[in-house]
């Protein structure tokens, strides 16, 4: 039957056309290869087998964010391309090839959006650690809304999760998380990569976390009719704000107006919070302290504290350590602590042990806070670095403490 | 700030790392791309140019469904290969580079699940036809849902159109069609690569459609405890009805049920429809016939007529072309045409005029359906092939024919 093989040729049940399975006892496919593809393979130990066919390359890496990276692989007579690279903390991780110094996704994985482009990514179980996990609780949805932004003259998509039970009563009415992502990530990331939906599920069964909404929205936005604001290397602290401002019109003008008539929402700051993994984390420390007649709770991720964007003082030139000057740190939103207090019901700073490029900055700005009378929850995440097991984790920790 | 570099190395506003952009005045990046990718790039007359960066490739192509493919590309001084393709047709492609052998996303692509993996995807516009583009309509929502099923033992994601106002009452329920992906998509296709709902959003508010919800399941289903059934090349058409008949089972014993006690459903055969395309398509005839007494409206997009399956008489071999009958095809669905009429609402072929190989034997199968009495509406797609264009118009021609 000719037509069987146009049609089907390309069945994903025919996975090992471009992966070679490794069928080693101790080692199971990632649960984010794609059905299944049994390659890349997780060891119990957590080491991870990679495999590419390509005959005609001459040489094949692994890239990505793990330390050694990148990782040669080494070609059998057959052209395939194998590597088991050590141990890697468990996660979430992007990966990729490098096939003769082009970057490429492994087809046998799912792809994720981060560095700006889909991208292959790998799930590394944490043993004993199933609070990510989809269990059998009773499952809040992730609904795709569209937006006209008045902003940005275009039509958004967000993502709002809604609590189990959303659409058994029409009376009760919810408070409201805005939760973004990572620069090179988009709003697709909390629940892909972050698993946010899951996350809450299952506080909510064990009776951890108040019912709410979880609003994911796309961090970008460009003026309607100007140039997109570039806030990449070599940008001022300008271009922070600038970049920055038109999201913030975009957050306090369209999108939570659009939130509170599209849903049952509690439209007050004492039932909205803001939070942000990385770029989301700067946002959420630039918005929220400009806004506080609209938000109560107010979290960073590890989001990076910048001399002259939230820092205060001036902004420093090269690698200079950040001085941070609660007086004048967050447009001085923190110049009469007790004042800040009484107003904010939650200020959390988290970061991961292994994020030396942002950790010292971030406690340091914590400490100072403090001591200056600040009330701030600062957590840390043992062992994780500048990646998604790190956020996961904050999640779980700052979502409980909010709406209490 | 050395730590801009490192957070900020991969912001997607540096898009020309891997694409370079081809500034042709009459072409403009393909809306499939990536925010801010500049290549591929489609041109007011159908031609599509790619480029990718790989100085150390010897040999670069162009893979797809498109007529003449694979297309060599050249490459210049910088490294950087380029081609600019013959007129496409339009609507959505997949498509992939063919480095040194090796197949690959282009990076400044988005991805959608196609031939059993994710794949890059460049949409080219219809002149003067916008049924399926994002408007300023009201919008229903595309909610991701989680069900437990019996069937598999496991957890799974379907997608759930709601239509515009679906929360504003909770006394309005509404009727449910199933609309089902093709072999190596999955239940993301009919939103991301056929914009299922906003063709549904643009008919609502045009007042040619009812209100309904859309419900998209994954169309793998392997039986708890049991190896997955191959039903790709080489398969007999026994597999064909395994492999179907968990699915069968997924949709009739979870997912209709889920789906009735999750949302405001009409849960009746009346206002329950089931619609695929290709192998969706076969699902659906081989699915529906079995269950009358679930579905009144059914529709196949390009599912074709198999021998053995749905065809009737006995396991044609080789290439030879299906003999089909009416007394015995579906199980003998048809074999009282009175009876079928009068049971069932609508019976619905469509087949796009560009592909050779579906479109005798489905044209073939309504020609004798017809002739044995039964009522069927056939619909062909002019011009395109077995791809999403010809999806996007039967979704479009069949929904308004439902529940009326």
């Amino acid at each position: 039957m000719g037509f069987t093989c146009a049609l089907l040729a390309v069945s994903i049940i025919c996975v090992t056309l471009f992966a070679t399975a490794q069928n080693e006892s101790n080692s199971t496919p990632a649960s984010s290869n794609v059905r299944g593809a049994q390659s890349p393979r997780v060891f119990t130990d957590g080491r991870v087998s990679f495999s590419l066919k390509a005959p005609d390359a001459t040489t094949v890496q692994i890239g990505g964010p793990f330390p050694g990276a990148p990782f040669p692989m080494t070609k059998n007579t057959e052209g395939v391309w194998t590597v088991t690279i050590p141990p890697i903390v468990p996660g979430f991780h992007y990966y990729w090839f490098v096939v003769d110094g082009v970057q490429m996704n492994d087809p046998g994985s799912s792809t994720y959006f981060g560095y700006g482009k889909e991208t292959s990514g790998i799930e590394v179980p944490e043993h004993g650690v199933d609070f990510y996990s989809v269990k059998d609780v009773p499952h809040g949805e992730v609904r795709e809304h569209w937006y006209l932004s008045k902003t940005t003259g275009d039509w958004r998509r967000c993502f709002v999760y809604t609590p189990p039970g959303y659409d058994k009563s029409s009376s009760v009415h919810y408070p409201v998380l805005i939760l973004q992502h990572g620069s090179g990530e988009d709003e697709t990331g909390w629940t892909r990569q972050g698993k946010a939906n899951f996350i809450l599920d299952n506080l909510l069964v064990e009776g951890k976390v108040k019912p709410m909404i979880v609003v994911m929205d796309r961090g970008y936005a460009t003026r309607a009719g100007k140039e997109p604001v570039n806030f990449g290397p070599g940008s001022s602290q300008h271009n922070f704000r600038e970049a920055f401002s038109a999201f913030e019109d975009v957050v306090i003008k369209d999108l939570i107006p659009t939130i509170d008539s599209s849903y049952r929402t509690i439209p007050d700051r004492n039932h909205r919070a803001i939070a942000g993994l990385s770029t989301g984390g700067m946002q959420t420390l630039f918005i929220a302290p400009r806004h506080l007649d609209q938000f109560a709770y107010i979290g960073s991720f590890s989001g990076p504290i910048i001399p002259g964007l939230n820092a205060g003082g001036q902004p420093a030139s090269g690698n200079s350590r950040p001085q941070f000057d609660t007086k004048t740190a967050f447009d001085g939103a923190f110049a009469d602590p007790p004042a800040f207090n009484k107003r904010v019901k939650l200020f959390w700073f988290g970061v991961g042990t292994e994020e030396p490029q942002f950790r010292g900055s971030i406690k340091g700005a914590a400490d100072a806070l403090r001591a200056a009378g600040v009330n701030l929850v600062y957590f840390e995440s043992l062992g994780t670095a500048h990646e998604w097991q790190t956020w996961r984790r904050d999640l779980h920790d700052f979502a409980p403490r909010l709406f209490q």
